[in-house]
């Protein structure tokens, strides 16, 4: 079904703005039913899961595509108890921060920290665990701290939920506020294609463009890989920008720009020779990296310079986009079931 | 002109994904001609740009949508001098994260650490000078701190380009070293609705659903706002979410919910007679805050909360996306001019 069959989509409603009744993505994680009321989780009614599984089922019902038997939900319990803690860096970056930030900043900026020093290679749902058990640890943190509490360590006998009570009161929770805050998690856990969701599928849909360094030219080309600083995604010339850096790195550092010269040269007479209809040239990357050398500057700041001109851009957009502002939330098209049957986890 | 009569959405093309062709936004800031190679810079094409002008220039033409005079360059740069600060905390956050990190990671966590302590109330042309000039700030105090080196002030006889040379080395930098980085940082500085760009403006458009607390329910009608709590773009009945929150906080906290459910009922019966056709319904937020607050969480940790949930849909949709990936890079629909004529700014 396309965007069009699926009666979402019309001129019209695009020009609407934010993107209403186009169609981002495909996905079968969740399907939002507007008209009727019905939100289902992987074929899986809302109101059945609301009030019989664990966020923990939840959680694994998103990332594997299926409810876990008793047994792969304990694997999947083992394996979250010994992501949740805090590295001392972290807990060091929450103390540093002003106690009176709101706990949305401080949880960004633990989230971010606790990255840089973790998050290695492609997503993977071992990843999707050690983020995703985090939230609370940082979350409760920064709340004691904030209080002039130590943090504690996670209860290893808590769930995902009564653990995050816990946390935050050293106390270990009633029953029924475990077992609402846990049908909250539940209910939360997902909902189409909404501005957050959106965002973290624009982001991760960059990941292709960040392996860099990929080896040498004949082998990269051989392998099948995308050559760097060849071709865009928009521009079926060369790059008006490419012209501009290459005048640059030529008078900023001459030796340096001979050698890249000659690579330039091999390299589109080997993606003429083996991609002849493709028509690809030299984009803006690979003169800002043969520039930014060129001026002094280290491989691993290339990308965050590039950064720190761009957000004169980003800044330059937001103002814009506010000042005539209408949500940006794309549909999302539910390619999974809509009706599995619920079976609770004593049945499973 | 619409995303159907430019000739760049079609039915196919959309179901490439990617949302290739599909108009995200209109934007009077840069304008990317794939075919001819041209970019555009509110109306000034870019070579007039990257020979002639400043960072700083380029920057006020974003911002203000004209180049800038004399006086007002000299204002900018002023205001800009003012800003060229990192707090202590932010340098001891940079200071407690392993060395060892990426410069990108680091320069997050050290403005999520900035933006935590000083951002506040809607963005405007003054947070984005703030925020832009802490860039090369950020990154060359973790330079240096990853090196074993102290942090060093902003020069203040130094623009933008100059002074994050000198702050990476201590020296003062080779005029061509500037006019290279300089350059680079105009060329940079915005291009069409490319990734980072569309995440800026997908975030900035949730900015009019970040007034939660707002006044009393018939003040807050009176004065045309909408009401948090009722009302979703997306459900025309009510949210099946809402529903069972409702029952949910109803067995947390009776007293609690009592009062709630009477709030909820005034709210709606003024709807009705407010806005009869719009037929708004309790939404998710609503029975959310009554459930969080029922099982003991302070109000600033409802947001967060909402993302100890979230974080496993965003993480499953970064996975799902991965798997079958294409970069999301919908189109702009440039709407400014396109012929600017050039004036360098000793004529200005």
């Amino acid at each position: 079904m396309t965007a069009e069959t699926s009666g979402t989509t019309s001129t019209t409603e695009q020009n609407r703005g934010g993107l209403e009744g186009v169609v981002a993505a495909t996905t079968v994680l969740s399907k939002v039913e507007g008209t009727t009321g019905r939100l289902i989780y992987r074929g899986y009614n809302i109101h059945d899961l609301a009030r019989s599984t664990s966020f923990e089922e939840i959680a694994y019902l998103l990332w594997y595509g299926k409810l876990p038997t008793k047994m792969e939900l304990v694997d999947l319990k083992v394996q979250m108890l010994e992501e949740r803690t805090s590295p001392t860096e972290v807990l060091q970056v929450l103390n540093d921060l002003p106690s009176t930030i709101a706990p949305m900043d401080a949880l960004r900026t633990a989230v971010s920290a606790w990255g840089a020093m973790t998050v290695e290679g492609k997503p993977g749902i071992d990843q999707a665990i050690a983020l995703t058990v985090r939230f609370p640890v940082f979350l409760a943190a920064f709340h004691r701290l904030r209080n002039g509490l130590e943090p504690l360590e996670s209860h290893p006998e808590l769930d995902y939920a009564a653990n995050y009570l816990y946390l935050l009161s050293g106390q270990i929770p009633k029953e029924e506020h475990v077992k609402a805050l846990n049908a909250y998690l539940v209910l939360l856990a997902d909902h189409g294609m909404n501005a957050s969701t959106f965002t973290a599928r624009v982001v991760a849909s960059t990941e292709c463009t960040q392996d860099r360094a990929e080896g040498w030219l004949r082998d990269a080309l051989a392998r099948g890989e995308r050559l760097m600083g060849f071709g865009h995604r928009v521009y079926k010339t060369e790059d008006p920008r490419a012209e501009e850096l290459r005048e640059l790195a030529r008078l900023a550092d001459p030796q340096a720009f001979a050698l890249a010269r000659r690579v330039e040269e091999l390299a589109l007479a080997l993606l003429q020779e083996q991609k002849p209809g493709r028509h690809l040239y030299t984009n803006v990357e690979f003169y800002s990296a043969v520039l930014l050398a060129s001026v002094g500057l280290p491989g691993d700041l290339f990308t965050p310079t590039f950064a720190a001109s761009r957000v004169s851009g980003w800044t330059a957009h937001i103002l814009e986009q506010i000042n005539n502002n209408r949500l940006i939330r794309p549909e999302a098209e539910y390619t999974g079931p809509t009706e599995m049957h619920f079976v609770p986890l004593g049945e499973r």
